[in-house]
């Protein structure tokens, strides 16, 4: 079937075999086939921002995954732009890595095309891809904003501001919409629930949108942030402005990364199972690389709300 | 100087060259010379535990670094023993990394000979090597451990607890050695400071080293934790024993990993300069593949105590 290894064996056999795979209506999966003959036994991992504590437990997934069929993860972070991504992938790509595991995608990726014109296997975690044209681990964004939101509404809070994540990130973007949807089902008004878009999912990013909400004068008694690096940074802008959380705002996280029980006050937040995350993803990858599935998946999984000590009843109520 | 490529000049510009070279007693260093040919890009990090929260700052310092030359770090977990380090690190090797920066290393380490007999250069992170055949980047173990039990024994402290790090590393051995020396030199009896092992670095180990702790009825009135998680943990023992830090028991950890400040209550404890820490390693890495350097170099980094609320003095006092 291979055109390039077809010289080995005898022309007739080649006519015979050619002509039995015609009328099956038989393809090769060259991918699949390549792969089988040149498994590398290592996947690369592209991460966004190392620094971000949200990335270890998926990790953690990955490789335990993975080792389950001896391969193993290596792991490269990719902060600073596109270029800076191309240039790391490609040094994946040199490496020859079975395939991707990407934490890093936009929601429409000029990286990831360049992964799938090197004819890479690759799937996506974390992040959702427009296109459909990879499969994706992801958590229910706008599910886990319905969570937030009803849990503030019912404690008493109608004036609920939403520090949203990076709007080119699925996340960013999701989350955004679904606090949108979930404030108007709960009959809030829009001008009582600002939205002040962060430009990064860093605690210090969360403190300059935090310090920029409190800023505008709107009198909110509750915040959800897209992540719990940004909460962290709502955090530190409430201390600063000597506002108590939760008496005087209550702050939802998103993710529930580790020690999100431990800090002060010991963080709401939406639980995300990253570590199932990372299991689900490297499963995927398996799948693919033994071409035990075809097309593309959208693993969701459900997220769900912790309550912890930094939501409380608004002190008006 | 070649032998592989002599035949390439005439040979009595070999013998000249020769000649010269010997008068002079120039010997050509080979794994320069290689690397300066063959150089892929790549340098390979490994870790003992991924989620460590130590070990993200110490990774950006290394990339960073690595970056001002054009390098990249490809990163590898080697968590589970001995011989999973060794298959890591042969992935590694057989991905053509210029070199390896391990964060892995025991005091004696059968993985670290491994890659010497490859001829691989390697440098040696936030561990100390005994032998001195590879450079190393550590913080000053024993100092900052006198800086912790100085702390206490300032604030009132005469009981002073350990939570030892596992021994087999360097951080782990040397810690409770400097524990020991700094308990004597504040003239504290030995009966009053107990020091208990931990299996591992981790929360769960600190909870069961406190736990036992507390079970032994020796009345401490503080604990030193070998390292932040740890002392987490120990937080966590306290919580459940119903006694409060720090107004029973003071607790001081070691690393000043990120978000220290943020846990309740916030950690007094020894800062590492972890992202230094990083770009020292890579420095040290591209020096050796530069043979800007030769034999090996010990790097001490100078810990300093960040005090915040975890310590107090004894309620007796």
């Amino acid at each position: 079937m291979n055109p390039e290894t077809r010289h080995l064996i005898s022309a007739d056999v080649v006519e015979r075999v050619l002509k039995a795979a015609s009328q099956q209506k038989y393809s090769p999966n060259r991918i699949a086939a390549t792969l089988r003959t040149k498994r590398s036994g290592v996947i690369g991992v592209v991460l966004p921002d190392i620094m971000n504590p949200v990335f270890p437990p998926i990790l953690k997934g990955i490789e335990d995954e993975l080792a389950r069929k001896g391969l193993i993860p290596m792991i490269a972070n990719a902060e600073g732009g596109k270029e800076r991504q191309r240039f790391v992938i490609n040094q994946m790509v040199g490496r020859h890595v079975d395939g991707l595991i990407l934490a890093t995608s936009a929601r429409n990726d000029a990286v990831l095309e360049h992964c799938l014109e090197e004819g890479l296997p690759v799937v996506v975690v974390n992040r959702s891809e427009e296109s459909g044209r990879v499969s994706c681990v992801v958590s229910d964004n706008r599910l886990a904003m319905s969570l937030a939101v009803r849990h503030l509404v019912e404690l008493g809070h109608r004036r609920i501001a939403h520090i949203a994540g990076p709007g080119e990130l699925s996340t960013g973007f999701e989350r955004r919409r679904g606090f949108v949807d979930s404030m108007r089902d709960a009959g809030l008004t829009e001008s009582d629930c600002p939205i002040v878009d962060s430009l990064a999912y860093s605690r210090d990013a969360g403190h300059a949108a935090c310090r920029a909400l409190l800023s505008q004068g709107v009198p909110v008694t509750a915040i959800v942030a897209a992540n719990d690096l940004l909460a962290l940074g709502c955090y530190d802008a409430l201390v600063e402005t000597g506002l108590d959380c939760p008496r005087d705002v209550s702050v939802v996280g998103h993710n529930d990364m580790p020690l999100m029980d431990t800090v002060f006050p010991a963080m709401t937040t939406v639980h995300i199972p990253l570590y199932d995350m990372g299991v689900r993803a490297a499963g995927l990858m398996l799948d693919t690389l033994d071409a035990r599935t075809s097309g593309s998946v959208n693993v969701v999984l459900r997220p769900e709300l912790i309550v912890r000590r930094s939501t409380s009843a608004p002190a008006a109520a």
